[in-house]
């Protein structure tokens, strides 16, 4: 028997065994690998990259949003549970089916429909991955600036799901700011659309906004328009490092204040710095607490902010350093993309785990957030490493146990609420660009008070029964 | 006896009478300065700058959030309309009261309560003119990007509720792009924080967002927190001129995708450049269709951006311009302001009024919508000029009438209808920049489909008896 939406006083309440679900969705997907109820499938669908868990009844795999709206309308009669899934890359368990019912595998649905230079746009399917759009973008010469660390494998509706951002993001804003208009099915499988090809408008409510971030909680996004950039024709690396986290926060405000919009603005604090020294000995790091800056642009416009750069950065600076080729360039972001993996390597036994590991703060008390984090972490015991896009406030947190460890997990599941809390308390938010799903869905409360109640009364109005995506968000009013 | 919203079938459905509403509000507010029956500024509340009227029963000018808090829980119960106002300079009805009821004029609210430069934001209140706002930014070095062309009189509160933008926004994006957190009063006065001081967040419903742009309909905004930019060291202008609508528009997109992000892309049509020439015998400026780019940053990158622009205009130009001092830019600008009124220089008995004039295409069919004004504009028999931020697909018509003539008027009102038919069949919007209010409402459904029912859906949901500014954008369900 499969777990029903609690729904309306006044909603039938008849139980639906999983066996008429299968025959209903078998007469909508008439293609036996497209829904399944293997075990060993069912498992997959169970996990994303968070420690959340929670088993599907069956997976489908729609090819049309006319599936997807026959597939909402169904569960919606039945008051079964829907939820839409891309690659299953997300840190918050928004993904995983908590009450069972439907997983809607979107990564068959993975085309680039049209690419229109002409409108700085191009369309996509949701189960588009990231880099395989940025590839087929390239030959146009354009690109879509968002990147989160799973680029090779996270796909565009699952960034558009949870407003995925990146490094890059401090010069070219988050997902929000590039979709123009997404084809979303609702709760009951009506497809509205929530834009348009126009590249500004100021009519009506702004659903394109609402449903970006809204973690399938609200519909379920089947086509998406997006805005691309041109790609720029040249990139420059500096690195600078400071005798401390509260200088180098110093130094980024005095760099973004100058006019200067860098295409990435990293810190490393001397931990990471130190672990990446000790686990790959070619790479030319310098001591202290480092801020990687990127410029992109024209070769004299890079060459311009460089020098911008190291202006702003001197007076505080203890070493400014240029990147001094491509290849010196790509090892420090190869580098960087694995930081997150690297205290593994030198110590086999220990593992990353993902909890508190996206807490974002007001830019000026970035020094505040990571001494604090590191107080935690001696507190408990247990190794961090901390770094981030410091351009927009956001400090990612590395914390590491020995997984056969029992005890260890106990100590990382107190040390990532009082990471959540500090940062909170120095008026930031629990999720800067991973959301919220099961994960940190305790913390709603208190960051938003009285506005959560405002995002309740908005998911009862677009899906009364509660189908989509439940036990997320703190979504579900007591 | 003033008008009550109809609310919910359970609702008392006692009238209330105007003594006794001002009685209560004169509870709140003990100052009859602040609460005014008077018909005479009655009159005054009762206006925009577009054609629409409606006569308020009271007008309040709250100086806190408390105050604006207990107006709302007040009118709440009593089910009396309430409809916030900046500066009243909207083009579509907007800020007038459709229902009578309160008006809440926001204009005593108008302080910048904090600079914070540190963390690239500043808070203030929603009074604020824009250019105040502006004038207090200046010794900090930074500015406040969006710029209407009321930008002189209309209020912070006032854009945000519209999404304004203006010239700059095709480098700098809209409003909405700098709203970090609004303070929001609700229907039954509850007061909620929709975001926070930090730059980027991914932790539930983007609330900052569907506020931003919902025209006072889900909520007062009494404060926000805004993301400022840098001063930019360097401005230069260039004149591109084309043999047609259509080789201009085929420039900008080579131009925007050349990586040259103009900080002004704003198209002159052949109409609109003699009429300049006629009106003002100083100004310089080319025959043809005339795109205006501004460029802005340093002076290298400046120069550098100029010669990209003008490299990739060069194969289709019928000249390009550079302008030669400060002063020839200065004189450009003022002319591409005050371009909406040069007409009526040349026949003082001609008037502009503000209808059909905010269409948006996307950028590739703005020759087309060009070419459809001209063609409307030809059949029914009254002059117009156009022009826009053409970078961002939004084009503004000046449609002028002779006031004294009655029949003038109904052909008005039949070219405003046809162009904002043709915007929708090429793909666009009714509104870019200046909101739906009232005078666009009837353009939601075909623009939005069964997206207008999501948007009804909301504002059920957040003002179930319907007080907040009643009778705009179509969201009253029938």
């Amino acid at each position: 028997m499969i777990q029903l939406m609690p729904g309306r006083a006044n909603h039938r309440a008849e139980m639906v065994s999983l066996m008429s679900l299968l025959e209903d969705l078998q007469k909508i997907i008439d293609d036996r690998n497209r829904v399944s109820t293997s075990p060993s499938e069912l498992y997959c669908y169970s996990l994303d990259a968070s420690q959340i868990e929670g088993m599907p009844d069956v997976v489908v795999r729609p090819l049309s949003t006319g599936e997807v709206s026959k597939i909402l309308k169904l569960a919606y009669h039945q008051r079964v549970s829907v939820t839409a899934r891309g690659a299953g890359t997300g840190l918050a368990g928004g993904a995983v089916p908590l009450k069972g019912g439907i997983v809607l595998d979107m990564s068959a649905m993975n085309r680039v429909t049209e690419v229109d230079v002409a409108n700085l746009q191009a369309e996509v399917e949701p189960g588009l991955v990231r880099d395989d759009f940025n590839e087929a973008l390239k030959p146009y010469g354009f690109f879509f600036p968002p990147d989160p660390g799973s680029s090779a494998m996270c796909t565009i509706g699952g960034m558009i799901a949870n407003n995925a951002s990146g490094m890059r993001c401090v010069k070219y804003g988050t997902t929000r700011a590039y979709v123009l208009d997404l084809e979303v099915v609702l709760a009951d499988g009506t497809v509205i659309n929530t834009g348009s090809r126009v590249l500004k408008s100021s009519a009506g409510y702004d659903l394109t906004r609402l449903m970006t971030g809204s973690e399938g909680t609200l519909g379920v996004i089947t086509r998406a328009k997006l805005k691309i950039a041109p790609l720029p024709k040249a990139r420059r690396l500096i690195l600078t490092a400071f005798s401390s986290a509260e200088e180098a926060g110093r130094a980024v405000v005095r760099v973004l204040s100058s006019g200067i919009a860098p295409s990435a603005c990293e810190i490393l604090d001397r931990t990471t710095i130190s672990v990446l020294k000790q686990c790959d000995k070619r790479l030319v790091l310098p001591d202290g607490d480092v801020v990687l800056f990127e410029v992109d642009g024209t070769e004299a416009s890079t060459e311009e902010e460089v020098k911008g750069i190291a202006e702003a950065c001197s007076p505080t600076a203890i070493s400014i350093t240029m990147a001094q080729s491509q290849m010196a360039m790509e090892d420090m972001w190869a580098a960087r993309k694995l930081v997150g993996a690297s205290i593994s390597r030198l110590q086999p036994e220990k593992s990353r785990v993902y909890v508190g590991e996206d807490v974002g703060v007001p830019i000026k008390r970035i020094p505040e957030i990571i001494e604090k984090v590191q107080e935690i972490s001696d507190d408990v015991g247990l190794p961090v490493m901390k770094f981030g896009h410091v351009g927009d406030g956001n400090l990612h947190v590395a914390l590491f146990i020995d997984v056969t460890k029992r005890d260890q997990r106990d100590k990382l599941m107190e040390a990532a609420d009082r990471i959540h809390v500090a940062a909170l308390d120095l008026g930031g938010t629990v999720a800067s660009e991973h959301g919220i799903g099961k994960a940190r869905a305790q913390y709603m409360r208190r960051q938003h008070g009285p506005a959560l109640d405002v995002m309740r009364a908005i998911k009862r109005a677009l899906d009364p029964i509660g189908i989509l995506n439940p036990g997320k968000l703190d979504l579900e009013s007591e």
